[in-house]
């Protein structure tokens, strides 16, 4: 079978004239052409197969046949808005409730990761009656003008960027390059006493903190995992102001952690966000997200009067998707293979840390890691364009990742930061292969004379 | 087969439960369930049909079987990001540019109308280094934050509505119930000299207009058809005040109106918007959507260095469906049955304007009608509860709409106005039968002894 319709010269073509130039392709000198995919493999026009280390929205593998044939099927049923009453509705909000906290029992479902953000601020402005939002350094939580705002990792690719006044922007929680690192004796209060300082400066202007809102772990930031303990301080001073915690799982909940099926609890038991916020692996690709919040808050916005109505949240074909993500994730054990593969993953990294001295951290759970580059292991000096030439580089001799049909990407404010968040279905022998292609870049194998052998 | 997992007292107790009370159902003392639907028809969980007289989003017939196949195949293959390159993407721009005017050449691919919506707003911003957006009187262009603000038709639903300083409200250019009506000389000039008055009024304050933004005709606003040549001169004054026309097709577009494949051309040829966005109908309930522009627009956007993704955002299923969509339309000839079956029905509704005092007045393009019920001819009282006693009302002897399985809705900001916006498969037969049950109520025929034969 073949998927192509063009040749590639003529995609590229029609690309550059009728898609907006901002919107990037991966490896923009030579980009790749997908047609098809399975599990954690992607295959170009001419079958050659990539294993995909990069793609956390198919969370539970490419194409997977029981999502496929749930949303099939649905489809040809019906596939209309949630002012009818439907099964499909109640039944997955019911069943994404049981894995949240109970507090957590009221669903809003919308499309994307940036309307789900979006409304948690609604929701929280409405809630509070205020106004101000408190957000990471280097976060990334959409697309839409509202969420531009508040993620200091868009906002400071603008040439002209001018912050909000009612945002503030709170110390990452970084313990690699962050203020307060692993010798700090506890770097959890140091930085949720960050987060209310910035409160109080806020209440000296006059301003009224709506909201804290935080990745549970930070991903385009750099793959960041808060100190265990920072979520429950920020609560305190963030309730103390009024305000409410806003956990975005946008790129890590589902079980991609794999000791827990949210991120957020990797804090502890103690710790309850009052808004979670669900995106990109929810669906496995097909365009859904929802916000879950508490009696409390979803009555008050109610009181506001204002009907919430969203055309495609939750129609029947999007909650029949959503409920087989869950079941694959539960019959595949992914979560239990995130833990697994993701420890053996990090472990490999690990290893490439102890031999390669430009490998300066590895930090991760489950399948959401992260190793750091850095030239200088005492200084921390990003290794930008080591991260790059790793995962791409066309005029070398030697194949990078990309060559040799690895995806992968690097992240982070300097892009330095191998990011690994690949299909809920990665194995260890996936993660074999691409370390072990990391080790012969970073080794720089006598490249010319293995070029053969290797591809 | 049966669709249904719970009985509906039990999915009604769900839905209180774990859905956020803000979003409303249809006939909340007695909601449907719905739980397949084909064509123009629902049925429920008892099978009972229904005749859908309001969901433009199933644009072309609910569930069908070619946008199902597109999409079912599709997601068996791939459904990734547009950062891999792939024919669905550049194919599907390329179709629907050749529907548009030659300079609006580039798109965005987005998963919703407020996605689009707030798209276009940031496209405008940033090309024109503005930031004032004038909208019209009952607007609605989304649920987004920033949508809400140029939303008059929502924020005026607030107890304690703010308008933003930077958000200017136009006169709706309403021939019936505004302020220049069918016996004014030049409605068209008077309304977009109301619009050239806030810009010069906003100029005086230190403001600049990035945009001017309105449904191509005013959909909630009350089924409005603008007199042609308004967005002409609207434009003429936008652009010497450095803004932007953005045309809302959300709504209206993709052939509805009959003689035009997009509202706006209704204007005349000489008539084209900056930036056009689209929705609902555009995957017939799949959830994406579109922002297309000039190449101009696209470049400046471009230049402030921010890059745009969207995770979802032309996908290759969301284009499979989309070009099905589009070639439905064509196949079947849905934009023609719109011409012919709009009219007929309009035609119908004139009769009956001429035979109930209650209908004030029929206005309509293709299958996009308002019947606009009043009290008073002359003062043009809004008969608001009237409306919604037609539609629905289950204390009365005789039914009524709902209870004759016709899904018909009122809207507008006196919720008034009877809108007709069906599947565009709607046929000649189905218009009989809702004018004809309309006629039955408004006559108000020997109710309780007709029921029988009614039902």
């Amino acid at each position: 079978m073949t998927a192509e319709i063009f040749p590639k010269v003529k995609t590229i073509d029609l690309r550059k004239k009728h898609i907006g130039p901002s919107c990037k392709v991966f490896f923009s000198h030579d980009p790749i052409k997908i047609v098809r995919a399975k599990g954690q493999y992607m295959y170009d026009e001419n079958g050659v197969r990539y294993l995909d280390c990069i793609n956390n929205v198919a969370h539970v593998g490419h194409s997977h046949p029981m999502v496929v044939k749930a949303g099939a099927e649905q489809m040809e049923l019906l596939n209309t808005n949630s002012r009818f009453l439907h099964d499909n509705l109640v039944q997955y909000a019911q069943r994404l409730q049981a894995t949240l906290p109970e507090k957590l029992s009221v669903c809003y479902f919308v499309n994307s990761g940036s309307e789900a953000n979006d409304l948690a601020l609604r929701l929280a402005w409405e809630y509070t009656g205020h106004k101000d939002v408190i957000t990471l350094d280097n976060a990334y939580h959409g697309h839409v003008s509202s969420l531009i705002n508040i993620s200091p990792y868009k906002f400071h690719q603008l040439a002209n960027a001018e912050q909000s006044k009612s945002v503030h922007v709170a110390l990452s929680p970084d313990l690699y390059r962050g203020n307060y690192r692993q010798d700090h004796p506890d770097p959890a209060t140091a930085y949720a006493d960050d987060v209310n300082n910035l409160i109080q400066k806020a209440h000296e202007k006059g301003h009224k903190v709506a909201a804290f809102i935080a990745e549970s772990l930070q991903s385009c930031g750099g793959q960041v995992i808060p100190p265990a303990g920072y979520f429950q301080k920020v609560a305190q001073h963030v309730h103390r102001a009024g305000g409410l915690f806003i956990a975005d799982e946008v790129q890590v909940g589902f079980g991609r952690v794999g000791t827990h099926f949210w991120a957020f609890q990797l804090q502890g038991e103690d710790f309850v966000p009052d808004i979670v916020t669900m995106g990109k692996p929810i669906g496995n690709g097909h365009p859904m997200s929802c916000v879950v919040t508490t009696r409390e808050v979803a009555e008050a916005f109610k009181n506001s009067g204002m009907e919430y109505f969203n055309t495609f949240g939750g129609n029947p074909v999007s909650c029949a998707i959503g409920l087989a993500v869950l079941d694959v994730i539960e019959k595949e054990d992914l979560q239990g293979n995130a833990l697994r593969v993701g420890g053996y993953l990090t472990r490999l990294l690990e290893q490439q840390k102890e031999k390669h001295p430009l490998v300066g951290d590895i930090r991760g759970r489950g399948l959401f890691v992260g190793a750091e580059l850095v030239r200088d292991r005492v200084k921390l000096t990003p290794a930008t364009a080591e991260a790059q030439d790793i995962i791409y580089n066309s005029k070398l001799c030697f194949p990078r990742l990309k060559e040799q049909h690895i995806l992968l990407s690097a992240d982070g404010p300097h892009r330095n930061v191998l990011k690994f968040k690949p299909p809920m279905c990665f194995s260890e022998e996936d993660a074999d292969m691409v370390v072990e292609k990391i080790d012969q870049i970073l080794t720089g194998v006598n490249p010319c004379s293995q070029l053969a052998i290797v591809i």
